[in-house]
C-alpha cells in the first residue's frame, strides 16, 4: 500500500497551532479511528501501530470491554472528574492493583495519583526522595528522558529539550548509563565518585533511572548493573526511583521491568499504558515508609480521571495469569530473530540490535538514514518512530496485543523500506 | 439533610493511597454519580457542588450533549490518544476555537497543547518566555499558585507547597500582588525595583499572575492595576503571563478573566474547564512573535486526549453569543448581594468579602473557622472548599450553569452552617 | 592648585592592564608617596584625600607609628606569612581586640580571620548563618554592595556587578532598604513577606545589611529601623549580620557602626581600616553559640598577615578612650554644617545630603553632574568618589585623623568644582 | 631536637578565635621569627620548613633584598594601599613582568588584580569565562581545590568544605582528572560528555584545573592529558582556565607549571607566592581577546598592594636566566630519589609517589598513618603538611630557595618520624 500525502489538510494545524508540534510533522494526515494495533486516516488509509502512542498504547487501540465499560459509565451519569476525592472506581482501581499487581509479586507500596501524566510523577518521586532523605542532588543517567516540566527536564539528558527550559538546570549530576563506556563498569564509575570524599559529587538523595531507555536510543541495561546500582543505593541510603512509564506496563515481559532484575526500588512511577486505553493517568508507587507526605503537600486538578480508573482496571485483568507475560516474551523473540536476519541481510547499515522486549530496535550509525527508513514506512502504512539523541535508532513499540501477524507485517514493511533507501 | 459519616467505606483509601492524598478527608465519602450541580455519593447522598472540580467543571457535570458525542465517538472507534498528530477531533477543537473565541475578540495566539494540566501551561509559559527574552527571572505574585512541578512551584508563594520541593527554587522573585499593603500602590513598588540599577532585582523575562487568585484567596486585581502591570511589561520588554487557569473558561463572567481590564497578554495558560468536562486538557496561547519553539522542544504524552477536544468543542457552543456571560453575571451579582447580606448579619464574623464573578467568597480571620464551617457545610449537603494561606477564606465556586434555586440553597446552608459554628 | 593631566605616563596600566581597572581611569595619575590625609603623584603634586581608600584609610596614609614598627619587625626577621598558625603578632593583635573593642562595650564574639578581604568577610558570615540555622535564603537590601565574590555578589544590588558574575545568583532575597519607598516602612514590607505563609519568601537564615550604604550612595538606617530589623530576626530566628566592612572601624563615630542604635548583630563583618594601615585584613565576629565551624572548614593562604596585625594593633590605640570619638563627631558635625550651606547656596543642583558621621555626601539628580563635579576636583587637588547606583552620589570619606583645616580645604574645592560645572 | 609542647601558650587562640583555626592546632606553638626555609617559635625552637605557607613561601622566609625594599618604601612614605589607582611600584612590578615572564615565553595576556587571594583570582576567571562564552556551566575535577568563596568552591571538589557553603553549589560539573580511574582515559570520557547531544552535560563555558593538584593529594596531570584537555577546549570552544595559584610561580620547575605540556591556557590564576613575600596579591592573566570586561566590573579593595608589588618584583629577578629552574629540577630529581628509597625501605606503607618539582610527596593508604607522621615530624622540628580526600598524603612542599642540606634534614626526619609511628 502506498499513501498519498495531502499536506493541504494539515493546515489548520499549520495555521492555528504552535510551532512546537512535531508528531503531525512526521506522519503527516489526519487520523479518524483506531482499533487494536491498527490506526486509520480519516481519507480511511490503513496503518499498522509501531508506536503505540509512545508506549501509551499497550493494550492497542479501543479495546471492547474498555470502551463497553467507559460508554456504560458516561450514560449513567458517573462521575468523570474527582481530583483525589473517593469514588467507586478509584477504589476499584486501587484494589485491583492492590490484588492483581503488587501482592503477588511481594511488593509493598504506597499508591499516589501525582497528576494524570509521567511528569507529575517524575516531579513527585523527585520531591519525595529529597525531602525523606534531606539531601538534594539526584543522579540521572546520559540519555535518560524523564518529562518536560523542570524537575523532570533536569534528568533529562537530550540538550535540545534542556535547552528549551531556558534556565540551567540544578541540584542533579548526569552518570554514565550501563555500556556508556566500551569496557567500562559505569556502575563502579558512580560508585568511586560516591566513596572519593574530593570527589565534587555531593551525597545525593537518589538515583533514578529507566531499566531500558526508550527515548535515549533503546538501550537496555542488564541485571547485574541495575542490581549493582540497587546495592550502591542501599550502602549510601539513597533512594532508588526506577522510572517505569514506558518500560513498565508489560512492555519488557513482566509488568515492571525491574521484575527480571529482582531488585526493589523504593519508589516506581508509572503512566502512559496505566490507564490501558491512552487516558491520561500516572501513579507514583512508594515504600511505606517513604510515604512522609503531608496532606496536599502536592496535588493537581486532574488526578482523579475516572475514565481511566475504569479502564485501567480492565487492563489488569490481563495480569491475572502469567499467559500474557508469556505471550509478549514470545512476541519479543520473533523481533529479536527478525533483527538478528535484518542485520545479517543488510551488513552495509551496520545496525546495531538494541532493547529487550517489545521495546526493541535498530541503531544505524549514518546520521539520517533511520529517519529515511521511517519516514518510508509511513508511506507504506506502518507508524514507526525513531529515537536516541541523534535519532539514529528505529523503534519496534507495537501493541503488547499484536499479533505475529501484525508483527511480520510492520517488520516486512521495515525492511522493504530499508532496501528502498539503501538502494538510492 | 445530614449526612451519616462512615469512615470505614474509606479504608481502601486509607491502606493502599498515599499519605498525600487531601479532598476525601474534607469530603470522607465514595462519590459514584454527578449531574449538572450535583453529585451524589454510592449511598445516594445528594451534595450540591460549590467547588465544581477546583474549577474544572464549569459547564457541570455529565453535559447531556457532551455524553453523547462521547459515546458515539468511542463506539465508532474513534482514535482516543494521539499525541500531538493530526486527528479529526483536533482539527475541529482548533478551528473552533479560533472562530469562536480568538477571532470576536480580535486576538491573534498560536495554540500550543502543552501536556493536559494546567502546570504543564505554566510549565510551558515559563520556557517560552525565557526563550524569547533570553533573560531568566519571572515575577511573581505573593499567595500566587501556578502548580506542582518545579518551574510552576518556583512561582508559588504557598510556603508549605515550595517546602515539598525538597530544593530551593530559582529564577524568580515574589512581589505584592495588588493590595498587598494597605494604601499602597504595589505596581508602583515592582516599577521601583525595576528602575532602580541597584536593586538587586536583575531584569525578568516575565510577569505571571492570575487576575483572580483562585489558590491564594480569592483576591481580585483592579483593572487598572492590571494595567499598570501590563505596561511596566510593555515598558521593560517582558513578558505578560497570564495564568487564566483557574479565572478562565468564564469564570469571572467573560471567557478570559482579562478582558474586562482590556489587557492582552503575551501568553495565556488555560486548563481545568477547557475541556469542558473534567477531562484532562489544557491550552498554552503564545502571540504569534512569541513562538519560537524547535518542533518537539517540548512535548508529551497526554497531549493529544480526543474526547478532551471532543468535550471542549461542546463547551465552546455557550461562548457563542453573549447570552452566557450575562447570566454568570447576573448569578454573580445575587451571589455579591448574599455575601454582603451575611456579611452584615454576622458582624462577628469579621468577614470580608472577596473575589468576582463566579469566583467569591468570603475571608474570615478568625483561624479555623472557616474550616469549621466548610467542613459542617459537607454534613449539610454542600462541597464548599476553603482557599488562602490560611485556609482562611470560603470560597464559592459552583458550576457556571447552576441556576438562581442552586445558588440560593447553597448559600442557604452556608449561612445555616455559619450560625452553627457560631454558636458553639 | 590645578594639575596638568599627562596621560601618556599611564600606557604602562593601558598596555599591560586588564580592561576591568577603573580608579586608574578616574584619576589620571601615577601616585607616589602618602602621608596622612594627603597624596603626592610621582610629579610631586599634591592631593587631599577624601576617599581613604574607599574607607580602608581610616587612620590616614603611614601613621608613623605603623611605619616604626613595620620596618622593626621587618628588619628583625618576623614571621610576615602565616595562615592560620600562632604567631607573637597574632595573639597581641586577638588580645588587644579583645580588652579594648570587645569587652568594654560587652560584646562577646569568637574571632574568625577568613582570608584578607571583605568579602572573604561576607562569604563566611553567609556560610555560618546557613549552618547555624539550616535555612538557605539572606534577604539583603536594595543598593547593598557586598563584595564581587558569587557569594557576597548574590547579596549585593548593583545590576552592573550581578551580570558580572555571568550566572544568576541565587538564595536571596532583596527587599528595599530603610526610606526606600516614600512614607513607607520598609522593615514591615519585610515583616508582612515573614509573616504571610503565601508570600514566596522561604522563611530566611539571616539578614545582611550596612547601617549605612557606602556604595550604594550614602544611605544612612535610621536607628528604630535597625532596631525593629533586629526584632525581626529574632521573631523569625534569623542571623543578623552587619556588614561593617566600611561603615565600621569608626567611620561613623563609633567603632561599630551599630553601637548608636543599641543593636547586638550575630555576626559582624570587619575589613577595610581594620588593618590601620591599608594592609589586607578581615574578620569576622561570630556569637560563641554561632561559632559552629568545624576546623579548616573555611580556609585561605593569606589569613596571617602578620605586618597587618601588627598595625592592626598600633590602631585599636586610638579607641582606648573616647577621644577619637568626639573628635569624629565634631568634624562629621562641621561636615554636616558645610553640606547644608552648600545646598543652601546652590539650590539648582536639587542637592539631598546623605549620609552620617565622617561618611556623608550630597545626592545630585541631574545624571552625570556628580561625576563631572568629581573629575574637576581632582584637577584641583582633590581626590573624591561617586557612588550609588548611577553615581550620583558625592561621597566625602576623609581619613578620621584628618584635621578641620583639611576638611574645609577640600570641601572648598568641592565648593569651587559645583560653582565651575555648574556654570558650563 | 625535640619540642615540648605547651597548650597553655595556644590559650589565647582557644579563647578568642573561632572554632575554624585548623594550623595552631596541627602545629601547636607560636611562631616569632623565620628566615630562608626555617621558622623559630618565640621559645627559639627551630622548625625546617617543608610547608612554605601553603606554596605562598616559595623563595623563602624575609627575602634580605625584599626586606631592604620594603623598609626603605615604608621609611619614605611610599603609598601603601591605592586600589587599581596607577602607582609607581604597581607600573614597576607591571613592566617586569611583562619582560621577564611574559615576553620570553611568547605568552600574551592582559593582567588583572582581582584582589588579593587565589580564590578572587578564581572567581575572577569564571566570570569573565562566563561573560566571554555566555555560557554558564565549568567543568572542574575530582579533588580541584580552587577556594573557600561560593564561585571558587562550586569548582571545589573536597565535600566537606562544600557542604561548609550551606548551600548547594550550581553551574558546575565534575569529571575525572587524570589517572582517577584506573586503565582508562578519562580526557576520552569529558570528551564524550561532550559529544553526545544527550548526556546530560550542557555545553560549559570553561575547564578550569590544575596541572598538580595541590591540596587534592598531589596529583600530578601528565602532559598528554593535559594536551589533549587543551584540544577539547579548542574543538568545543571552551576556555581553558589553569589554577596556577599553588603549582605556578616556579613550584614545579617552570614558572607556569605548564610550559611543560607546551599548553596556553586562556586564563591562568597567580597568587601565592606572586608576591615573593607571603604578602597578599593575586593576578588573573586572560588573552587579549577574552578582556571583556567593563570597567569595575569586578572589583576589590585590596587590589593594590604596593609592599606585595615591590617585594613581587624582586621576586621575578630570580627567573631572568634559566639558572633558577634548573636548580629546582635538580633538588625535584633529588627529592625523586629519596622518596624512591623511602618506598622501597617501607614496604609495609604500600607508599605511592606523588607530585613533581618541588612539589612531591607520599600517599599512604592506612588511614590516619599520614597525619600522624606529619604530627611526630612537628615535634621533631619540620613543618610538614598532609593532603588529599582522606588527608592520605604527606606532602613535601618546602621554599624553592632551600639547599640540599635542607632537604636531606627535612627528608630525615620524615623518614625517623615514619620509623617511629611505624614501631608502635
Amino acid at each position: 500500500m502506498s499513501v498519498v500525502l495531502n499536506e493541504e489538510k494539515l493546515s489548520t494545524f499549520q495555521n492555528y497551532e504552535s510551532a512546537v508540534r512535531s508528531y503531525c510533522r512526521s506522519w503527516p494526515t489526519v487520523f479518524g479511528r483506531a482499533k487494536g494495533y491498527k490506526l486509520y486516516d480519516e481519507d480511511g488509509r490503513e496503518f499498522i501501530d509501531f508506536f503505540a502512542g509512545a508506549g501509551a498504547l499497550n493494550y492497542g487501540h479501543n479495546h471492547p470491554k474498555m470502551q463497553e465499560e467507559m460508554v456504560n459509565y458516561i450514560k449513567n451519569d458517573g462521575i468523570i472528574h474527582s481530583l483525589d476525592m473517593g469514588t467507586e472506581k478509584k477504589r476499584n482501581f486501587l484494589e485491583r492493583f492492590q490484588q492483581i499487581i503488587l501482592k503477588p509479586r511481594n511488593l509493598s507500596y504506597k499508591i499516589m495519583f501525582p497528576g494524570p501524566t509521567g511528569t507529575n510523577a517524575v516531579e513527585s518521586a523527585l520531591k519525595i526522595a529529597r525531602k525523606v532523605t534531606g539531601r538534594k542532588t539526584v543522579i540521572h543517567f546520559t540519555n535518560a528522558f524523564h518529562g518536560m516540566t523542570i524537575g523532570s527536564l533536569s534528568v533529562t539528558g537530550n540538550s535540545m529539550k534542556r535547552q528549551g527550559a531556558g534556565v540551567p538546570l540544578h541540584y542533579t549530576v548526569t552518570m554514565p548509563y550501563d555500556n556508556y563506556f566500551p569496557g567500562a563498569n559505569t556502575a563502579e564509575y558512580l560508585e568511586q565518585f560516591l566513596e572519593d570524599r574530593g570527589s565534587g559529587v555531593d551525597l545525593p538523595a537518589a538515583v533514578i533511572l529507566e531499566t531500558v531507555q526508550g527515548e535515549g536510543g533503546l538501550q537496555a541495561a542488564r541485571d547485574e548493573w541495575l542490581r549493582k546500582i540497587a546495592d550502591i543505593c542501599k550502602r549510601w541510603d539513597m533512594l532508588l526511583i526506577i522510572d517505569d512509564v514506558q518500560a513498565g506496563c508489560g512492555r519488557t515481559g513482566t509488568f515492571f521491568s525491574f521484575e527480571q532484575a529482582k531488585i526493589e526500588p523504593d519508589i516506581v512511577c508509572l503512566s502512559k499504558s496505566i490507564s490501558g486505553s491512552g487516558l491520561p493517568m500516572a501513579l507514583t508507587l512508594i515504600k511505606p515508609e517513604h510515604d512522609r507526605w503531608q496532606p496536599g503537600e502536592h496535588n493537581g486538578t486532574f488526578r482523579g480521571n475516572n475514565l481511566a480508573f475504569i479502564t485501567a482496571a480492565v487492563a489488569l485483568e490481563y495480569w491475572k495469569t502469567e499467559q500474557f507475560s508469556m505471550e509478549i516474551r514470545e512476541k519479543a523473540a520473533l523481533v529479536t530473530k527478525r533483527i538478528a536476519d535484518i542485520l545479517d541481510k543488510y551488513p552495509q547499515l551496520q545496525g546495531e540490535a538494541r532493547g529487550r522486549g517489545l521495546m526493541q530496535g535498530i541503531a544505524i550509525p549514518e546520521e539520517g538514514l533511520a529517519q529515511k527508513i521511517s519516514k518510508q514506512a509511513f508511506r507504506c502504512g506502518l507508524i514507526l518512530e525513531t529515537s536516541g539523541p541523534k535519532d539514529e535508532v528505529l523503534k519496534f513499540l507495537p501493541p503488547l496485543i499484536i499479533d505475529n501477524e501484525g508483527l511480520h507485517e510492520g517488520l516486512d514493511i521495515v525492511e522493504q523500506c530499508m532496501k528502498f533507501v539503501l538502494s538510492k
